[in-house]
């Protein structure tokens, strides 16, 4: 078996073997096949796709390439949550105390930010002190005693997924549906939960640009989780408009903990009774949705489940005063109200420019080495089909200086209307 | 411009500008441009294929990738000619010196053989003392005074070229019309000769499996002749199976003597004429295909074509004995007869499997650092559609060591059947 023989074949448009892409993975992850060649595969994989088996394969094959988490000492039921990335997108922080109040166990890696999207992993670090490097002893110990963790991956995860992610980013080979659902599940199935939840979102400030990619890459991935015995269920949402109303890491952390208290806004709640109450009802805690929402609500609204947030934050060596009173969070030194400049419906709030215009201000990074500024961002004042007159405030910016460029960059992300349009913010479940 | 942008345009299918093909070879040249991002882009070629303009573009920005020939202190026309490659195929060295005889110039610059396919420059290295390293300035006076000179390609030559062809031969992106014919066409056009014929070699021992693609091929190549102002001619010749009888070095150095001796196999003799009238005609030496033929033979048989031969060894330092005398050349150990074991009409004789069976006993090499044995080869008794009866010679092996599985090798290489099959020497002509 040789590289240029696979590469040949796939080119040819005929199917890799199981042994074929083994082959492939394990020797790209040893070093001893050159990344030309598996560029060179990556292209043709590009254009003429893999099927369901392939895409399986590929899957197991780059879940195999390192460390798989062994999450058999935490009790009870592991559930895990991925989003494909987004503006705005905190859900995992408002989804994990909530689950974890139910005794559902959380015992997750998260990502960070880069370019217009964020991370998980950065806005628990705007929580001052707060530690995302623990020990996996460390870890599953807090997941079995307080029922949640979010940590970085660890370094020997699906190593095969980090060498790809990095060449297919400089080789114009990312939007591939095989490449993204082999991406993520390998990455999932490794983290070693039993429940996988994952949110697929849409939109331009998304990956996927259309709906019925997401459905595909849905059903792949829900495929691909049989494969490997465990519930993979997928909700496609809107990324057109970012989610709720906060851009920006410390920002986002207050919104979830406003959301966690009871005063979120309604897309971000929607969004993430829908993804806890799959769970749930995995979990066999609840036969239907309308009776998981109804749990999850009272789990709010009595405070236990902003109580495993505040346990989170302190098991991982965060100062959790901030949590009970969001005011101690550090602040930008400036606070600039964006005023419109015109009146009619917003027919869109571009999700992609405002990621960018928030990246511009200091919460996000162009380079991965870049430094990030926890305090900056966005907070939106309207969203989609909000009626606005001149001059109503569209957004706050919150910036450590003044910079028409960005404001700029904001006002361009607006589009208004003289009706309203039609958007959802959940479209589509694939389970 | 970014690399990663124009991958992504020839991913989907667009159409790149000159600038961006500029921008791409000569970033590559420089090494600004990783081997990863060109190896995608190749693929992205190879399965999406480049217009006739674009083609035009990558052969003129590879040809600028370096140093051009400067022929004009060559008085009179130059010619050059070119074979895509193939077993048994001397006929550079038959029709180099009769074009020198009708004072047409040929200033060429040749390659090596590799795998299966011999190569000029080793085939002249086989006559004892022949240098194909001279200086340029040896090398133009050489064509001068003598009308013709056979030397390696200079090392700054179409740099783009050596590049791409080495990631394309481990990316399995070599069978791509466009890239054949850009690689082919900037080395030619690099020569700086006016008047080009190229022989395209179609069948088991070509790289053109198909007569309809070597046409394609051909057509492109007139093409980008045409855009620089340059007279070229394509021939699509059969590589069924070997030209000629004779396939490794000297012994196809000797067949090329006895060729200019007037005692050459009819297909060689074919192919060398149809070139050489080309040439003739393109240099208004002669108006018609027929009254070149007439002079060419009439050089044959008056000896002043082989006169050149005997002339540019000489210059390039080569012992010209040989030359007069084939006998004195040396020898292999061993002549092996291969005598049939299957009476019929020799329906195929497979000119890869000679090929490589030739290579195997040293005639050739697997790996460009190997070293080649000049003396070996195999010389064919019989030809396809010749009848063979029980214990016929097929072929004599000229060997230093008796190879029982290289024997079978050559036994492989010969199908019988009950009548003859239809082939041509000739195929087409493209100009």
């Amino acid at each position: 078996m040789n590289m240029i023989d696979i590469i040949s074949k796939k080119r040819d448009n005929y199917k890799l073997s199981k042994e074929e892409i083994e082959f492939f993975i394990n020797g790209y992850v040893k070093g001893e096949i050159p990344d030309y060649q598996v560029s060179s595969l990556l292209m043709a994989i590009f254009l003429n796709g893999l099927d369901d088996d392939e895409t399986c394969n590929l899957t197991f094959s780059m879940l195999n390439s390192g460390e798989v988490m062994d999450l058999s000492k935490i009790s009870g039921i592991k559930a895990d949550k991925h989003s494909t990335g987004g503006v705005g997108d905190k859900v995992s922080l408002v989804l994990g105390p909530i689950i974890a109040s139910f005794g559902v166990k959380l015992a997750k890696m998260s990502g960070r930010g880069l370019g217009h999207t964020g991370g998980t992993l950065d806005k628990l670090e705007s929580i001052p002190g707060f530690n995302i490097n623990i020990s996996n002893t460390r870890f599953i110990n807090q997941v079995n005693d307080i029922g949640l963790a979010i940590i970085g991956q660890t370094q020997n995860l699906v190593p095969a997924d980090k060498l790809l992610y990095a060449l297919r980013d400089v080789t114009a080979t990312v939007d591939s549906i095989p490449l993204i659902a082999s991406s993520i599940m390998s990455k999932k199935l490794a983290s070693g939960a039993d429940i996988i939840v994952l949110d697929v979102k849409v939109g331009s400030g998304a990956f996927m640009k259309n709906i019925d990619d997401a459905v595909k890459l849905s059903k792949l991935m829900v495929k691909i989780g049989k494969k490997a015995n465990k519930y993979v269920s997928c909700i496609i949402t809107d990324m057109d408009e970012p989610l709720g109303l906060a851009i920006g890491n410390n920002l986002e952390v207050i919104e979830a903990i406003n959301t966690l208290n009871g005063n979120g806004p309604k897309d971000l709640l929607d969004v993430t009774i829908k993804l806890v109450s799959k769970i749930l009802i995995k979990a066999k805690l609840y036969s239907n949705e309308e009776s998981a929402s109804k749990a999850i609500l009272e789990h709010i609204n009595d405070g236990s489940a902003l109580k495993k947030l505040k346990e989170m934050v302190a098991a991982q060596d965060g100062d959790n005063s901030p949590i009970f009173n969001t005011e101690l969070f550090p602040k930008s030194k400036y606070i600039y109200e964006v005023k419109s400049k015109k009146k009619g419906y917003i027919t869109h709030m571009d999700a992609l420019k405002l990621g960018i215009a928030s990246m511009h201000m200091g919460a996000g990074r162009l380079k991965k080495e870049d430094s990030i500024n926890y305090n900056v961002g966005i907070v939106l004042n309207k969203k989609t089909n909000d009626y606005v007159n001149l001059n109503d405030t569209l957004c706050y910016l919150h910036m450590d200086k003044i910079d028409e460029s960005i404001i700029k960059e904001v006002y361009d992300a607006f589009t208004f209307g003289e009706s309203k349009v039609n958007i959802k913010t959940i479209y589509e479940e694939v389970d």
